[in-house]
This record gives structure tokens, C-alpha cells and sequence, in this order.
């Protein structure tokens, strides 16, 4: 595989293997010295069209943590121009022989766009309301992680289906690995044809939650309010939100995630964001995890031409290596 | 000691610890390869919710000559709403395994929230108008490399004290250290209460200047004027400015410091701003030698596990690394 | 050599000396290992006064596959005052002891400010409009990489000469060279004196063309129009645009050259810019060599001290280090 564009399509086998990378990945960023040699050399570049702090810097952590080189182009949306800038941005990007592109772009499809147009690899870290992938890899081994597995789990996404890249992307990878996904949320914000990805979709939340094995919250956009999709943020919080004594309907130790910023108390109540049900600060470790093996294994045979090759981190060479470090 | 918050209650063991450490790595910046492996493999988040070319790019020089992996975040106080959204941001950085966090801010009491939340270490690079512990240090550090130490030596600090992070910490540090402070400034932004600790007060300049070994000039906040704190610009220059003129009345090796920028013809006369009082310019260079010896110190067990790992950079060990470098 | 202000007044073996370092660094780029530690523990400090994502990404990636530190200091022009602020801000830098400084500045002579103050080595990076030698350095690099050389080779440079720092670096150095230059634009945007420069002007751009070995096409600043210098962009692009039909007229391997970023169908018709007589993109790519050139050279005594010490990027070399990365 040389791009990540989104979750559709993308095979079981596929998604383990960057669930499994990732796993082992994790561990680097437990040592003391958080390195390993792995992207030695690889130029990364990020290119955030859209504003994302915690996105940006998750990848900057994880590119710092496989020692590749990055460059960083933030802008927003108005400096730069649709359609032919941004092929001449990122053709100009690649002239300088920048192997890998990690895309945030208000535009749907913008990294496919990229990716025809490129030889290097490119990354979606988010394109519109279309795909997360990298959002999704890391909810789901982070339930993974957790569980298992996903055969017969139950997984319901609350909020604003219809504008939300993290639940696209979670319904992809989730169906795929055999889970059971329901989607919840105001009628005006459920797209009508969404059973046809596979799921379920449900307007009472205490229904929804029904016998739930794990429940994603989406961060509402506070904009919407404005457009009419939703009556008024107190009348979101007071049905939609997810709370402790909602969540009784749903099973004793169903997992809350969200993907954040979290608008605390309206989808998402202080005592279950900080709850024992919560694995919310989980999600965004596993996040540098998951785009490492992303990035690893996307970079293929770039820096690492040999399976012998692939960084093995285990006790003995973290020991290793922080005895080189002294 | 894990975070640095303030030299308000620092020991004067422990500033003399931070003094001579960074009397030991200021030579790394004066090597050709500037750099040692101290921090390698350690993340650091430098967190800059207000302006500050020169201290962030400061502490981006002292992580990069310690071999850190560090991230920025960059944001106006706007865009940034206070309180939990502090909170979870920080929770989220250290969720990445971020283990030290540079933190600026406007509020004063952010880095001590954070300290309260976090496991990592916090070091506070400018919190309101309450502390600038490494500011502090840095002018010390240069006042000690003058005079060997503090005993008996005199201090006037003229200008906002009022609303001045930098005279704050000044006064914590050097009173601990044995000097004697004097502040002095328009009465209208001179604390009442600033007695209390340990400094005396004096609103004349000329006999503040009075027998003084060094006199630390405060940036005048133009903005400050216009809330009708001080009468205008020009009266200002000429009734608080250091010109040569007025300091005749200091001692006659009288150093003269600035924590910079400089309003030139302001608070402080070109010609003393780079004549042969001035140590303006050994501030900045001492600020990396200061902000290393921080974050090294702070680190503590992370990338360094013993004493023995303790960076010697002696001429021999430079030469050493110079040759690893051709 | 220890800066580089302009092409004006270098002489041909520097020019050449820069060229083929280029020549032999732009292997760097091509390795799966894009680095050297030819500038390891050097402080780079990219000081853009003037937004420009291109050439400052350019020399960031020279940077980091030289192996440098580097920091970023980005700023709209109406933040800093100019003056005794920037002289300042430099002093302040080279305090920091940061060995070089790439700037770019909308104040023509702004690097030779800086340049008469401070020890370091000073990179322009484009003032005002006056040069970008770096720019004028990899146009020669691309054009001398097709033909071999530059004796009777005839170059045509068309646009808005007047304000063109491009135009006036390419100038320089091709006349210096031994390549004709002939420069062809509105005769609003052609300075009066021009031919002083060793240049033929024309301003028919047919007769320009007339045996052009190549052109050089500027791009077109849009807000010249509101200040009257040209008619309309629709009347720009039918007389000065470069298209298919008018390089007829020049000889049939004509190179055509942009700076970028392009304003494509107006100075430069879309078929000409991906076509074949094109070589834009290999002016990006040779970018990142020229600048890494010039950094390695200027840095001269710092990093290497012997002639022995200069990175030979052999492929038995490039091997040696791919093994060692695994």
C-alpha cells in the first residue's frame, strides 16, 4: 500500500497490519528515549490547510519518533487557491523530493487528488467531511487494545453523522473488522442513506445504547446551530449528550471515546469525559502509535529495504539504545 | 526538583545548582558543533499562548543543543479559551509523551495549573505579570559572571514593577542570593506592599542609582500609557530613562541590564543600550546557557539515569565529537 | 566567501565553485537516506520578514539533509519596525550564537545591514527588488545542467523587469558567465538604465524570442495593474504571456524557466508550463542543491575545517550509510 486516503475499501488483513504495527510501535514511546532510526532521512512533509493543533502534532511526534526529517506548511483556507495551486504546491513539494505527505484539507477528496498527481506517498489526515483514517486506525485499536477483538461488539457514534470524517471512517474500519456499528443523532443530522455503508441508525440514545460495547462521541460544531440542523446547544446536550445516567442503558463496561476537543458538558458530560468508562487520553497515545506504523509502513521500501530490517523494539534493544544515549 | 515555576521559595543551593550548570554547558554553544546528546530522544512541547520570538527561539535553541525532539504550539490568547481547555490540552500533550512542557501564558498561575495536573515537568517561560523564572536566572547568571558572587552587591531595578514577570522573579532570586534590591519607578507602578519582599523602595532615580553595581531596566509597555499609569512617552524617558548622565550616580563598573526588546531612547539611551555598561547582549547568550542547564537539570532521571551520564563537555570531549562530526 | 548578498560583483569561479558543489550535493536528494552530516550542530536561523513557503521550505530541507539546526522566525512585515528594530533582532540571533542567517526582506539591502553587523554569514533571500541570488544560482544551475555551459547561449528574461529581483540576480550572474541576456516587458516595468547592466533590451517580444536558447518568464505581481503600469491581465497575457504560438519564434530546444509560483494563463500558457521545452520543477529540485551549496560553502571554517572533511556523497558512501540506518 503506498497511500492512506481513507478506510473504504481497505481490507481486514490491511487494517491489522497497521493495527499490529502500531502495537509494536507503541512501545517506543514509553522509553526514555523515544527514538528509533526507522525514517532516518525521509523528508515528511505536513501540509495542514486546515487548522489542527492536535493533529499536526501528533504526526510531528510520531515522524520526530522514527527520526524523519519534516517540514511543516500551515495556511489557512484563503491564502491559497483550489484546484491548480494545490497541484502546483504539492508538485513543487515533491520537485524537492519530499517522499511523504501528510494532507489536511477542507476539501473532500483533496488528497486523492494528491495522490494521482504524485509518485511519493500521501496521508489523509483529514479532507472535509469525507475520511479520518488515521482517527479511525487509532479508535479502533484503541478499542482493540481493549478487546481483543471486534467480532459481535457493539459500537455506537452519536453526534452530527452527516458532516463528521471521524465517523465515516470509523464505520468503514469497523464493518470491515466485523463489528456491529448503530449511529445516533438529531434526524437533521444523520445522512438518509447511511444504512448503506452497513449500519444502523437510531434516533432514541437510550435505544442506541441498548446492550453498547462501546460509544463515540463526536465533537459538535458549534456553527451548525446557526445553519438550523439542530435546535439550540442546551436542547443537544439534554438528548444528545452523552451522561452517567444515559449510559447505564448501555453495557456495565462499555468504552466512551471521543476524538476531541471536547465541548465539555454538551455532547459529552465532565464526570464521563474524566469516568472510569473513558479512554479518551488513551486514544490520543495511541495516536502517535498508529501513525507511526502509518508512516512506517506506508515509507515501505523507502528507508527500509528488508523485513530484517524493521525496527524491533523490544526491552533488550530500548536498554541498547539508552545505553548509547549516556 | 521537577518543575520550575517561579525562584519565589527556590533555595539558594538550588539556584547556585542552576548557575553552575549552565556555567558548564554555556560552552557547548561555543563549540563549532553545538550540540550534545543530553535530551536525546526526550520530547519537548513548548507551549507559547502568548507572543515571544526570542524566549520561544531561545528555548528552541537550548532543546536543539541538548538533542531534544521538540514540538511548538503557537496560538494567539484568543483562539484559546482558558480554564478547562487548558487542561485538556495539556492533558492531551502529555497523553503524546510529551515530558517537558515550556509553557508561556497570560494568565498568571497557567504553569502552576498545569504542574498540579501533569506527571511531566513544567517550566514556566512567562506567566502574567507573576514570574519569568529562567529571565531571573539568566540576568544572575550574567551579574555572577561578573562578580563571582552576590554578596554586599546592590540592585536597581527601574521601571513597570507593578506589572513586570521579570523584576518579580529578579527579586525572588537575588534577595535568596544575599544581594540588596532596590526598585524604582513611577509610584504608580510600584506595588504598594513590595516591601514585603525584602527590596527596598526608592522613587527618585538618582538616589536609587546611589552606589549601585548593576541596574536591570524594564521594558516600558506602551500600552500602559494609555490606561494613564504614566504621564506620556517623553516624560518618561527623561525622568525614568537610563542615559549616561544619570548614571554618574551609579558605581563606576555599574552594569546595566535589559530582558529586552529594547525601546531605544525610551527606558534606555542608545548610547548606554550599547556602550561599556551594557551586558545586554551576554543576557541572550547566557538565556541558552540558562534554559539548557533547565531543562537538563528538570529532566533528571529521563534521558540521563546516573551522574556518570552527566554531559562533561570539557575541551577534550568537544574535540572528541568535533572529529565524530568530519 | 562568507556572505551571499547578491550575484553583482561575484566573479565566474565563484560562480562556478557554487555550481558544482550544487552538482555534486544534488545526489543527496536522490539517496534513500536524504542526509549528510556535513553542517551537524550549526545554528541556522530562517528569518522571513516576507511570507514565502516555497523558498523558505527550500532551505529548511537544505538544512535539515545538511544535518544543521535550524530555526524559524516568520513575521508580517507590519510587526517589526524596521531599523534599529531589525538590527536588534539580528544581534540579538547571532547572540544566541547562530552561525547563520537566511533572510528574506521587503527593504532592499536588509541582509547588507545585517551582513555589516554581525560575524555570522548572511544568506539573502530575497530583498525588495533588488537580488535572490540563490534563485539567479539555481536558474544558472538548471540551464548549465542542460547545456554544459553558458558561452553564446542567448537568454531571455520577460516580464516586469523594474521590480524583479529575480530578473536582476539572473542578470548578474549570466552576464558574468558569458551568456547574452536580452530582458523584454511593458516598457513601463523596464528600468530606463537597464543596458548599464550588460544587457539588450527589447520590447517586442517576437524579436526577443528571435534564437532564444531559453526564457526565463517572470511572474506578474497583480496588484501592478491598480498602480497603472500595465493596461489589464487579459491584455497582459495576449502580448507578454508565453505560449506555444510566440516560442515559435525561439529555437527549438528552448528552455522555458518560472520562478513560481505561476500564474498560470497569464505570464505562462498551461501547455507551456507542463510541457516539454518546461523545466520548472527541475528549478525546484535544483533549489534544494544550489541552497545546500551555498550553505556548506559560507560555512566554511565552521563545521569543516579541511578539505578532507568535505562530504563526498559517493555512492559507495550513500551505501555505507544506508547499512548503517537499518
Amino acid at each position: 500500500m503506498k497511500h492512506l486516503l481513507g478506510l473504504e475499501g481497505i481490507s481486514a488483513e490491511e487494517i491489522t497490519r497497521f493495527l499490529d504495527t502500531a502495537e509494536s510501535l507503541k512501545e517506543v514511546s514509553e522509553r526514555s528515549v523515544k527514538k528509533v532510526p526507522a525514517l532516518r532521512g525521509v523528508t515528511v512533509a505536513n501540509l495542514f490547510f486546515e487548522n489542527s493543533t492536535r493533529t499536526r502534532i501528533s504526526f510531528e511526534l510520531a515522524e520526530k519518533r522514527l527520526s524523519a526529517d519534516s517540514v511543516n506548511f500551515t495556511t489557512s483556507g484563503s491564502s491559497v487557491q483550489k484546484g491548480e495551486s494545490l497541484r502546483d504546491t504539492a508538485q513543487n513539494i515533491e520537485a524537492m523530493r519530499v517522499q511523504m505527505i501528510v494532507i489536511r484539507h477542507s476539501a473532500a477528496g483533496a488528497p486523492h487528488f494528491l495522490a494521482s498527481l504524485l509518485n511519493g506517498s500521501v496521508i489523509n489526515a483529514g479532507d472535509g467531511a469525507h475520511e479520518h483514517p488515521t482517527q479511525g486506525l487509532l479508535d479502533m485499536f484503541t478499542l482493540r487494545e481493549r478487546w481483543g477483538g471486534f467480532d459481535g461488539r457493539r459500537v455506537v457514534i452519536v453526534g452530527d453523522i452527516a458532516h463528521s470524517r471521524v465517523a465515516r471512517s470509523n464505520i468503514h474500519g469497523l464493518v470491515t473488522m466485523g463489528a456491529k456499528v448503530t449511529v445516533c443523532g438529531p434526524p437533521t443530522l444523520i445522512p438518509h442513506d447511511v444504512e448503506r455503508l452497513g449500519v444502523t441508525v437510531e434516533t432514541d440514545l437510550k435505544q442506541a445504547l441498548e446492550g453498547a460495547d462501546a460509544v463515540n462521541v463526536l465533537r459538535i460544531q458549534m456553527e451548525r446551530q446557526q445553519r438550523g440542523l439542530f435546535p439550540s446547544i442546551d436542547e443537544y446536550a439534554r438528548v444528545w449528550g452523552i451522561n452517567r445516567s444515559v449510559l447505564k442503558n448501555a453495557q456495565k463496561n462499555c468504552i466512551v471515546m471521543h476524538p476531541g476537543p471536547m465541548n465539555r458538558g454538551i455532547e459529552i458530560a465532565q464526570d464521563v469525559a474524566d469516568g472510569e468508562h473513558s479512554v479518551i487520553l488513551d486514544q490520543v497515545t495511541n495516536g502517535v502509535a498508529v501513525r507511526m506504523a502509518v508512516l512506517y509502513l506506508l515509507s515501505g521500501g523507502a528507508a527500509v529495504e528488508s523485513e530484517e530490517e524493521v525496527p524491533q523494539p523490544t526491552e533488550a534493544r530500548a536498554a541498547r539504545e539508552g545505553k548509547q544515549v549516556a
